[in-house]
């Protein structure tokens, strides 16, 4: 059986090649996810998996880490854009019950370049 | 001595309060604080404050979440304008040295409605 950071990863594996048939199956039928953003909430795997297909655009995603805690797993993952250049961050805090997904509290902020005052200001460097 | 869990927390009601003199004194001389978001890294506490201090706007902090995980604690923090109807999640991955914040990753994402697609698709509720 997979461990549940297993699971996570194969989940975010599966977003990233839009298979969201085989992504809702990691689920529990009744899984919650909470997108604090914009204070949406999904109830049910099948309502979650319609708004990820729904979603405009064909989408990659990268897992850059993954903190696993028992029952909750933290996964931070990066997610491209193929058609366009935008690109986000998705920080998920992800319950699992019996190896599958419970419950996803996920907060997502897009990338950018710097604002102009922070730049002129000299104090960071770019990575 | 505090925990690294009340440090965090500390560290956060301090940006609450604006009060970076003091935030700072929690950190590392060296501390580096990465913003992968717009790729920026800020390489001292000073670098950091800096930025702070000089960020448009008066700004408040109150931590929803919090993960301690010995040198690591990962929190999750609601940032509000008291200007303007802006707001913010923050989740702050923070690796502690001797009780003194000595990293931090932190993720930025902005607050708003769900787009006109979603919101008529009638999939998920609002909380």
């Amino acid at each position: 059986m997979a461990t549940n950071e297993e699971t996570v990863r194969e989940f975010w594996r599966l977003f990233d090649e839009a298979d969201y048939d085989k992504a809702g199956k990691l689920m529990k039928a009744d899984a919650v996810v909470w997108w604090p953003n914009t204070r949406e909430v999904f109830r049910g795997a099948a309502a979650f998996m319609s708004v990820n297909r729904n979603y405009p655009g064909r989408w990659r995603a990268s897992v850059e880490r993954v903190i696993a805690l028992g029952d909750e797993v933290i996964s931070v993952t990066r997610v491209e854009s193929e058609d366009t250049a935008e690109s986000f961050y998705a920080t998920s805090f992800i319950r699992l019950e019996d190896g599958l997904i419970r419950e996803i509290t996920e907060y997502w902020g897009d990338n950018s370049e710097p604002p102009a005052w922070r730049s002129s200001m000299g104090i960071s460097e770019r990575f």
